[in-house]
């Protein structure tokens, strides 16, 4: 297959990158580097320092002899992509290629509508470049389980069926997302669903869980995926883990009862390589659960506390102002059939996996920053907009 | 009432800020010009030359004393409308400030992300503003019918009950676009409802029908508001009897059984004003379909050729093929209660209106560009991807 992963040097990009290219395929690796750029804004520089992309494929080909094509541009731009498009008319288009911290999108107005401009402009971006430059190419756009929110039904994968005075029709099933980055991703969908209809495109949703883990089966330290575990760009297991081993506290938003599902980044990577190795039909829009575990917030938590103090840290938990309305300790029932039927084999969050991840970090112990552990009171208490602070950090402006 | 009106200068706009004065309100009226500027760049001049916002104010309060402030500026620009929310703490803002032209948002990838980009920032830009600088103000948001597609089901007002696997909750009743522009307004609504939980704002979704008609209630022509009969910003009724004065046939997509609703000018203007008057709750989302006919769009091609042939013109209609993928002759039932519970009186589209209009029309017969009736083949050609062409214009090329 000839692949473009949009978003190549992101946590699952780089990683997945490698995985395409191990298994013979021919990658194009296309990235803007705005995480970068907002990682350095924000000083929220990942754990290990990352080479840029280039660098990184560079050393990839001296040390495995496997190489892949890497372009530096912003696929928001649609002129960049669909001669990109034409040039190598790939069969799968991987579009990682988003704003995806929650965080960040709610960090004040200016970056709420950034996080909508960029999510939808390089989605509209990769539709017009695959209608442009090659239409029978497969799109594989990683959504979210949080798009959904917490409906009291099961959360089926795709459609559902539904009954108004008696008439029937189909229905993609409603996502009520939380927070403007997942709402983005909600409408990211549906604009791949009405050109799905348009214009045949065939399009797989991979509504994934909250992504954990580290890079660490063999892989060389600057060969690594980025590992966040900051405020903004750490998702919420990550974060637990490096809060674990530099003895800051777990902290939880509000009660902890909000539900999540959750995967590991090398599954999440599994299941993407799967849903590409099984393209959907043309027109077809294909919609996958993504997860293998579901938790309350507060259950990661005491996991991760049971397992860190088994290997003697001492780990506290504590509770923060949660920025986001939701429901807690609420039913929770995603669906999860479809990556199954492919053939994925899930492997759970157990208690081996928190411990190599906890010695995994623990190696990088000295690099913990925790001035990026919490957001800095100011912009917490904006984002609360409670007064609350949990007042970690010096105040820093950052607009 | 203090009432800020987004999207002034425009068809809706211009007339709806009269009436807000002529009933006592005080009106800020912003527009940031889009609408004149594509009009020019596509060569899509109104009917009526119009005056600016700014001239059109100044005659209107020598004619009859009324005066509204008029800003000329982006709202997109968070701190624009924020400014403006702190200094004037309106009590309504209706929301018309979007790209709001089918054809425009199918062009190409540059116009489709610039919609896409247009609306949705306009929309968080309004949301910030209110949240920052007049929360208990209400946002009136004009969306439209054509957000929900076609449903083999009724279409509600706003929410619905759906049971899966025996389980409940309540969804806003799911909308299937069918093109880009209708698909940003879904967006928008899913905006507002996010932040009308998450921050208690005060919103109201008016899901308009296709507006038509004039002006011409005693207002001298310099203070009419635009009236548009091309392809790119004229909608279907009024492009219909601009056609049948010129001689030119009534074009109509496809086989014109695609489902419609309608509303006059006066009776949306009407509508906007009762919403305005009657705020929904804070953190309420409140879902009003706003149209008073629903006919396919063939029926409506007959009923003015009727009224028209009646009038002496001789008119014929010629089908093109449809540039949207949609059903025909399908079931089509929106409901109508809320805005007749706050006391709206539909007037129906009748011989007499239409008979009014044509007349209308008729006097500025002369003015009717006939080139600006159909798209230029190139670009229709791009735009129903099937390489036919109504072949009425010399190419020229927008981009």
């Amino acid at each position: 297959m000839i692949v473009f992963i949009l978003g190549a040097d992101g946590y699952i990009g780089w990683p997945l990158t490698r995985s395409f290219l191990a298994r013979g395929h021919e990658v194009i690796a296309i990235d803007s580097y705005f995480r970068r750029r907002a990682a350095l804004e924000l000083d929220c520089e990942p754990l290990l320092p990352s080479p840029t992309l280039q660098k990184r494929m560079t050393l990839l080909k001296e040390r495995t002899g496997l190489s892949g094509r890497v372009y530096i541009g912003d696929v928001t731009d649609p002129e960049f992509l669909t001669g990109l498009c034409r040039r190598y008319e790939p069969n799968v288009i991987v579009h990682l290629a988003e704003q995806r911290a929650v965080p960040y999108a709610m960090m004040n107005a200016r970056k709420a509508a950034f996080t909508l401009k960029t999510n939808l402009l390089s989605t509209i971006s990769v539709i017009y470049a695959v209608i442009e430059g090659a239409p029978t190419c497969h799109i594989v756009k990683l959504g979210s389980l949080g798009e959904y929110g917490t409906p009291n039904t099961p959360i089926p994968e795709g459609f559902c069926e539904m009954t108004i005075h008696g008439r029937s029709d189909v229905f993609l099933f409603p996502r009520h997302a939380l927070d403007v980055y997942h709402l983005s991703k909600v409408m990211d969908t549906d604009l791949l669903f009405l050109f799905a209809k348009s214009d045949g495109l065939a399009v797989t949703d991979l509504m994934q869980g909250v992504v954990y883990g580290v890079d660490d089966s063999g892989t060389p330290p600057d060969l690594r995926t980025n590992f966040q575990y900051d405020h903004v760009f750490g998702t919420v297991l990550n974060r637990f883990v490096a809060q674990a081993i530099c003895g800051h506290p777990l902290t939880v938003y509000g009660g902890g009862g909000q539900m999540r599902g959750f995967i590991s980044l090398q599954d999440a990577i599994e299941c993407i390589y799967l849903a590409a190795s099984h393209p959907a039909g043309r027109g077809q829009l294909r919609v996958y659960n993504q997860f293998t575990d579901t938790f309350s917030v507060i259950q990661l938590a005491r996991k991760v506390q049971a397992v860190a103090q088994g290997m003697g840290n001492d780990v506290r938990i504590q509770r923060l102002p949660n920025p986001r309305r939701e429901g807690e300790d609420s039913f929770y029932q995603p669906e999860f059939r479809g990556l199954r039927e492919l053939g994925f084999q899930p492997r759970l969050l157990d208690e081996r996996a928190l411990e190599r991840m906890l010695r995994f970090v623990g190696a990088y112990k000295t690099r913990i920053d925790q001035r990026k552990i919490l957001p800095d009171s100011a912009e917490f208490a904006a984002r609360t907009r409670d007064g609350e602070s949990p007042g970690a950090r010096d105040e820093v402006v950052v607009c």
